[in-house]
């Protein structure tokens, strides 16, 4: 096992009727400034009730953050923070506006001439304007971590940011609001949960058996619970389940002690980039391709995961890794993803060069655990996903 | 799944070396008083390592608190703390000089006339002295929670302390203290942990999917290991999973959103309190009687254990169950535990009834996740286990 750090100070505020209780979590006179997307809030009720929390606080709000949080959108309510002295920041919504608002809340404290340079040049926030976060949307597991991605739309690119000082002083979970999700949102989330453990699961093999079974546990709750939370999105334990798994999958934990991959992510935020593709399904488009890629690597992993998550039998690790990625398309092709490239975007001959002249203009040249993912690499798993 | 509230702060600093990191965790010019137990920490040289990393720092020592943290050994701490304007509290040991030096955390902001009232007035710790801990012997899982069991000799009490002021500031896990830990102490934090999450897993069954698996998980890892580590203690990897399975068994994740048990604690602490014995020891010899005593309400749960822990197969609940009951008795004697009361301890006839009468005394009528375990019960589970 890898010697690790681990702390997540988040509170996290689970269950039916949390969002009444926020008034508690902030600090008494603040200038509170909400963040919002595109106004689901508003018509799901959830806009009215922490308005109706907050009514001790002086409130400012601005909504419109998109998804895939904009750089551009955000330098708006930046502005904000400044000429309204804001001293605390509330997202309401799910992972993109929440990492709009981390972003926020680097960018606040920040002594730097442009807030854009946290990306660019990868400085950690340290210490950030306080926010808290309430979650419309499970997916991302931003309610409970320290980390971000920005993106720019005039350059189409997606950048990430972190740092201790980004963690939710309090995230509210309230399942209830999932039974107002999109059906491709939820099939959305469910996936991009997923593969957030894969990423810290599917790897070269290790000794810390412990994050291997946290892992499998999350998984396999996300087995069970996905196709259904899509059919019934109103039945309260299959949504607290959801979201939990989603939390857990990316709050920390399971990353402690191993090696963790984390290449789909970096050829899938291109996908977003350059074709505007909702993020899980780029890691569906991706993921399974990268596996197939990098098969030598994680053959002996993704047999120990085809036996434990899918349950399959036999002793035979190259065929148990080759069922146990059938079943992992399958299960995203029943969640509701389109695994190949060409059906989610038009135009798309020039991804692989593309990206191919990213990576190498970035120096990503050693990407997934084992280091072996550069610039040809993701060039062939891109098109491996056409 | 039931609403939650879900903060944990302690900082893990976890692997090899770790040790001389915590001087970065202690404030500075703070007046540290190291807390130790019976001195097997000047044999294993972690005494040397721990005072070589405090030496910018002033530092105290208090020595010889013992299994099962005395309260009147404590005192004698207590004074220190105040003589010496003490103002750090540094624990080095097992979840007994942990427990001890919560209770000295609280006992230093206790503005009441005698800390004992703490305990007996169950009086939460909203904020305490603060400190940190170097774990030497992985079972209780005190260094990642809030919570501290102390014992009063002269009564022959063990009560319960807890308050979100008693979470460690930092907690050094070092697996490398694991190879000087006698066999007896290795057996006893394998069960010990393995109980404490039975304790929030054996219950009814529940629709918290994720918080079994989890659960399953530790289970899993610490058969896994258990034997093992007992075998080939200075195996690091081993003892770097055991060590990470006890301290999660009982940071306070597995618990949040499901109804948990305990009733094997209050009765075991009893048996200690009473004969001395083993804290884990008696949680082995509780354990099982009571699942049995309680087997119509913990009897699909048992059978969920058998199937997901224990690779049982089969339809039929009741079998499931018994099977997986027997499979964990095999587990315990296979660890070292003796699972009769009459095999550890002697003169134990009267055992039941001392303990029917404090049950009654103190009112607990409704102790176990559907409050059907009071004095009558607790008194018939001893009488299973003589």
């Amino acid at each position: 096992m890898n010697n690790f750090e681990f702390q997540n100070p988040v509170k996290v505020l689970f269950g039916k009727g949390q969002i009444e209780n926020i008034a508690n979590e902030i600090p008494e006179n603040s200038r509170v400034l909400v963040l919002y997307g595109g106004g689901s809030i508003k018509k799901n009720g959830i806009y009215k009730q922490v308005m109706s929390a907050l009514n001790a606080f002086t409130v400012f709000e601005y909504g419109g953050i998109p998804a895939n949080p904009e750089y551009g959108v955000l330098m708006g309510a930046y502005k904000m923070i400044q000429e309204k002295n804001i001293d605390f920041l509330l997202a309401v919504g799910g992972g993109s506006v929440i990492d709009g608002t981390k972003f926020l809340s680097g960018a606040a404290t920040f002594s730097g001439e442009d807030p854009w340079q946290i990306l660019t040049e990868g400085i950690p926030t340290l210490k950030g304007m306080p926010f808290g976060t309430v979650l419309t949307l499970p997916a991302t597991g931003s309610e409970m971590n320290s980390g971000a991605v920005i993106t720019k739309a005039d350059t189409k690119e997606k950048r990430v940011m972190g740092g201790k000082g980004l963690f939710p002083v309090f995230s509210v979970l309230d399942p209830l609001v999932v039974k107002s999700i999109p059906t491709r949102q939820l099939q959305n989330g469910v996936i991009d949960a997923y593969v957030h453990v894969l990423e810290q699961y599917l790897t070269s093999t290790h000794p810390a058996k412990l994050q291997d079974r946290f892992s499998e546990g999350i998984l396999q709750t996300l087995i069970e619970v996905g196709p259904e939370i899509v059919k019934d999105p109103s039945n309260y334990e299959l949504a607290a389940n959801f979201m939990w798994s989603c939390t857990m999958a990316l709050n920390g934990l399971i990353q402690k002690g191993v090696p963790t991959d984390w290449a789909t992510h970096m050829i899938g935020h291109e996908l977003t980039a350059l074709h505007g593709i909702d993020h899980a399904r780029t890691l569906a488009i991706i993921g399974p391709n990268l596996y197939q890629h990098q098969f030598e690597n994680k053959q002996d992993k993704l047999a120990q995961y085809g036996k434990r998550v899918w349950g399959l039998t036999g002793t035979d690790n190259q065929k148990l890794a080759e069922e146990a990625l059938n079943k992992t398309i399958a299960f995203y092709h029943l969640m509701g993803m389109k695994t190949k490239l060409s059906e989610n975007a038009d135009n798309f001959e020039n991804t692989s060069q593309i990206i191919f002249e990213r990576f190498a203009e970035r120096g990503w040249n050693e990407l997934g655990e084992n280091k072996t993912i550069g610039p040809k690499e993701a060039k062939e798993i891109v098109e491996m996903a056409y």
